[in-house]
């Protein structure tokens, strides 16, 4: 049996998107910016992909930004607010210890040029105390930036609090939603949102293409200059097959959004109470507050990395966590956010499903998952340590 | 009839590069950085493309980095020079006043920083003088970038010749090839070329992915910032689909890159001839030093909007310049380089081939243009006044 599991790390395309982008590879293939005839209909397939996309964020169309991505979305939402924050004298940003390194590492960058940066902490469930990003809101605030869902434990921010609380600031706020959209119904604007990013490829769309959503208040700062593309903004051939995909996975998501979440939320739930009998793991992250895909266990006495081999034997793809930090020896810095040890936090196991998951192969999830950590304990010397009461267990 | 002959602004995909494409939408779609077989599975077919095209290239596959484009690669490589230089307190750029707004952008935005540039003017043929350029080299010139091959006009510059100068100096040299790569034979390191920037829909691959070639010495700095990808230096999943593509099409320009080129110069030197005879017209670019593809002219007294809509009517797509500063009233900075008056730059006409044009095409073409220009002139009162000696003609 094959099982694909890990849809946080990417998706397989939809039909209808594939579909939906052929006909711009050789048919109405212009350049959006070119005056002639097959320019202008590339041009108002981009214009009403735009529209589309906004409306469906609950924004204006001015306020999409095509990006290649949900990286370049981030960088260039971070990069916005700490350029319009230093140009008010401000250099002060807070964001949280669970993001992801496409968050981080552009807060790092900052931090060279001179910029604060606060990383909140999150609770033991996995989700931001807002109490504490108020306490750590300061003159010189500029950004907050705070993920709409985690992408390795899946728990999801009170991101319109958060938004709440920044707008009666009057600071701006960012959320890195690649994770949540399409798989939650989102509303920037009710939700105070004032920039987000999202990525196609996690909800079936294509890779290489993504949304930077900013209120039209925000004057944004390139970080790839050049043509006038996106009113000046983002530079390069607009990639018209990659929109129009993006759209139509967009669209099909969002259309079934609810339906497919309570189909989801009941496999993941399943999920969850088959392999939280295994003994001595332990769920990580909120068991309700997360998103309906995600699934995050820790098993004690196993490496993540076997456990993965031996269920791919299985013909199970799932993950450790990102897909972003794999080959990394790192244990994950989220797990260790939420309080879990160095030696658990190595041996995690995420389980991603989509609405093309079925309960079938859920129940092969869990016989397989059981199987599997059972054989690694039966050959791992920490285990045995762990059993014979040389060492005590971590996990109960 | 339709006759496309923008090909500099973009290309119609080839078939085989779109077919190459299709198995990596929604069955060999997993991550590459992930783990299990079908992410390893992915990661074989990035590891080929990368090499395959380091080959066409004539570099390491290390050297390769995959890019949403030729904009992003061409702010990539010379913001990793100029950071470079910085390091060593060198912070002066030489480039070309006839460079692609992705690069004349980027050096704007490092000048703010406080990096000191010197564009060079062009001869009147569009071509760079190399001793300008050895003149214009001081003792904190960390970098120089000049465009292998100009977009609007087509002229083609002694790369070679500059990346002698550049290396014995021990200068880093990048050279934009977007309108190169595919159309040309280009080895990088016989080129004496450090850095170098292509993108894939110039070629008949995919809009949104392009690769930024950089010399294993060159430490590239990062402009998107996040997960590990691309050793560390590119964050953002691996857009394998589009890859994938532009592997195909740029092994299927290359293979019949000579013949092909033979077939559009002949088509070029038609159009140029045929054009040429239209009286005060005047071919911008050098004759012979010049893509195959491209043909360029003005036409006194003529507006180049007026004319391309027009053409457009009759079936021809075809440009005024570059179609990233369409929307623009500024006349072209590459006319004014080359020393054509305000007057004249507005009024320029550039037509770009590929090896799907037809001589019948061609005569079509020409036909047309004579036709649009004298009916143009006809009911222009600017004409009118040249023909009665009321205003001096300035072209012949």
């Amino acid at each position: 049996m094959k099982v694909y599991a890990d849809n946080a790390a990417t998706t397989k395309m939809s039909k209808a998107a594939i579909e939906s982008m052929l006909p711009y590879f050789d048919e109405v293939y212009g350049n959006p910016s070119s005056l002639y005839s097959e320019g202008q209909k590339a041009k108002e397939v981009l214009t009403s992909a735009r529209e589309k996309i906004a409306s469906l964020l609950g924004c204006e169309p001015r306020e999409i930004t095509f990006t290649s991505g949900g990286s370049e979305a981030d960088n260039q939402a971070i990069v916005s607010g700490a350029r319009l924050g230093a140009r008010k004298g401000k250099k002060h940003i807070i964001s949280t210890k669970i993001e992801h390194h496409a968050v981080l590492h552009t807060l790092q960058s900052l931090e060279k040029e001179g910029f604060e940066v606060t990383l909140l902490d999150v609770k033991p469930d996995g989700i931001v105390d807002t109490q504490e990003l108020k306490n750590a809101i300061r003159e010189d605030t500029c950004l907050v930036t705070v993920m709409y869902a985690n992408n390795e434990i899946g728990t999801i921010q009170p991101i319109k609090e958060i938004g709440a609380i920044c707008k009666e600031k009057g600071i701006l706020f960012h959320t890195d939603a690649v994770q949540a959209v399409g798989h939650i119904k989102i509303n920037v604007k009710e939700e105070n949102i004032d920039m987000l990013s999202l990525s196609a490829h996690k909800f079936h769309g294509p890779k290489g293409i993504g949304v930077l959503y900013a209120d039209k208040k925000i004057p944004l700062s390139n970080i790839i200059y050049g043509g006038a593309q996106e009113r000046g903004k983002r530079a390069g051939t607009e990639n018209v097959p990659s929109i129009v995909g993006m759209k139509t996975a967009l669209e099909e998501a969002l259309l079934n959004v609810e339906e497919n979440s309570r189909y989801i939320l009941k496999l993941r739930d399943r999920l969850i109470e088959g392999l939280g009998k295994i003994p001595h793991s332990i769920l990580n992250g909120d068991a309700q507050k997360r998103l309906p895909s995600n699934v995050n266990f820790c098993f004690e006495g196993i490496e993540g990395e076997s456990l993965l081999l031996l269920l791919d034997d299985k013909g199970i793809s799932a993950s450790s966590g990102s897909a972003c930090t794999s080959g990394s020896l790192d244990p994950s810095h989220v797990l260790l956010a939420i309080g879990r040890p160095h030696e658990i936090a190595h041996g995690s196991l995420r389980l991603s499903l989509s609405e093309q998951t079925t309960e079938q192969e859920v129940e092969y999830i869990i016989k397989s998952v059981i199987e599997v950590v059972e054989y690694l304990r039966s050959i791992s010397p920490v285990w045995r340590d762990l059993v014979t009461g040389k060492n005590k267990f971590i996990l109960k």
